[in-house]
């Protein structure tokens, strides 16, 4: 393999997302009255469950290019109602939780993985999240990306084909000199059927500690398994 | 000043242009039989002479979008039949020159003003070179970029409002809390004229050693006037 660079899925990939809404979702409950009822890991497993909608709404052309924060901010307000709190979760309090998707924490592997990589191989997130928000993310997190690739930068969103190619495209690369690295075997897939490497890498607790990844099978074709970024470099000897 | 980004013209104010492509020409001229005879600081100065009417060309339509390396490589092969050297330089050979501008040296502040800057704000380059061209010089130069603004992502070259206001849309801040810094006056007031703050970075040798830099008026409005990006960390407290 030639490949130049490597671009990453974020959510469930690089951070724990569902980790990051609880652990948010409680301080914010922790400080404010009528939230003690809230389960805030079915809110966080609600509120992720409304995303690949949310998503396919723009890509189909129902609704008009809104990006993540904006579509995080609709469902969380069809949440809040359905949670029966949204008379407890003022203006502030709705902004201050979607950021909470700015504030994620990476898996526990992800930045030493990432800075091992970064030696040999230009990295950089491809993401459904926009760009103030990978950037937020990184920096708290010390993702030491070498640039933020967005699906916001080309206002499509994953699997269409123009978010995957935006990167070799930008970096002046063939799309088999890039690979995509994901938790989801249907990502890879709709990266490799553009011409993009993939590599798989599983994540288990990303909806919950002791959960099992999905285990790829001949037909997906990944170019590269493993289960850590780590395990990444070692595997492209970086 | 409410300021969370900065974002920086880089060929001048970052990296010195001149030096790198007369260091480059020297080294090529140095491996090849028939360029002794050129002078490559006369020939670093008339191709960035091409670069605004390059970019001119663009910004009116007569010329469709075409990235800087594409408008890099239509310049050079007019300057190589004028300084009468086309026939001794290989079609490698053009592509190795036009990449010379991926490998321009920083400033000697530069890296150590970035990274001290990086710990309290967003900074990018935002800059008419391509991404893959800034990517490569970053990683080369060890440029710490939190992401990589370019021309490119709009296709709008500076001074046009859009590669402006690109910044702060996609940084989800506020004009006035997007700091441009750069060693040109025309950069800064046509930044200054969409509401973003001013950084003025003197480089007296940008066109070459023991040259002035333009001294700003009070009609400038600059809000920071420095002679390194260190003197600009010292001034923005961090």
């Amino acid at each position: 393999m030639d490949v130049g660079a490597l671009i990453f899925d974020v959510f469930g990939t690089v951070v724990d997302w569902r980790g990051g809404i609880i652990r948010e979702g409680q301080a914010l409950a922790d400080s404010r009255d009528g939230l003690s009822g809230v389960d805030w890991a079915a809110f966080a497993d609600a509120w992720r469950g409304r995303y690949q909608p949310s998503l396919q709404r723009v890509r189909s052309g129902e609704q008009p290019w809104t990006n993540l924060d904006g579509l995080h901010r609709a469902s969380l307000e069809e949440l809040l109602a359905e949670f029966g709190v949204a008379a407890a979760v003022d203006e502030a309090d709705r902004e201050h939780l979607v950021g909470a998707w700015h504030r994620l924490d990476p898996w526990s592997d992800s930045v030493a993985g990432l800075e091992r990589l970064k030696r040999r191989y230009i990295i950089a997130p491809l993401s459904n999240g926009n760009v103030a928000l990978l950037v937020n993310m990184a920096k708290r997190a010390g993702l030491p990306w070498d640039l933020v690739l967005s699906a916001e930068l080309v206002r499509h969103y994953k699997p269409d084909p123009e978010t995957y190619l935006s990167a070799p495209g930008l970096l002046g690369l063939r799309p088999d000199q890039v690979m995509l690295v994901a938790a989801h075997l249907d990502d890879l897939a709709a990266a490799r059927s553009v011409g993009l490497r993939t590599g798989y890498v599983r994540r288990p607790d990303e909806w919950g500690p002791g959960g099992t990844a999905p285990e790829p099978g001949a037909d997906d074709q990944l170019d590269v398994v493993v289960n850590s970024l780590s395990e990444l470099a070692d595997h492209l000897g970086t």
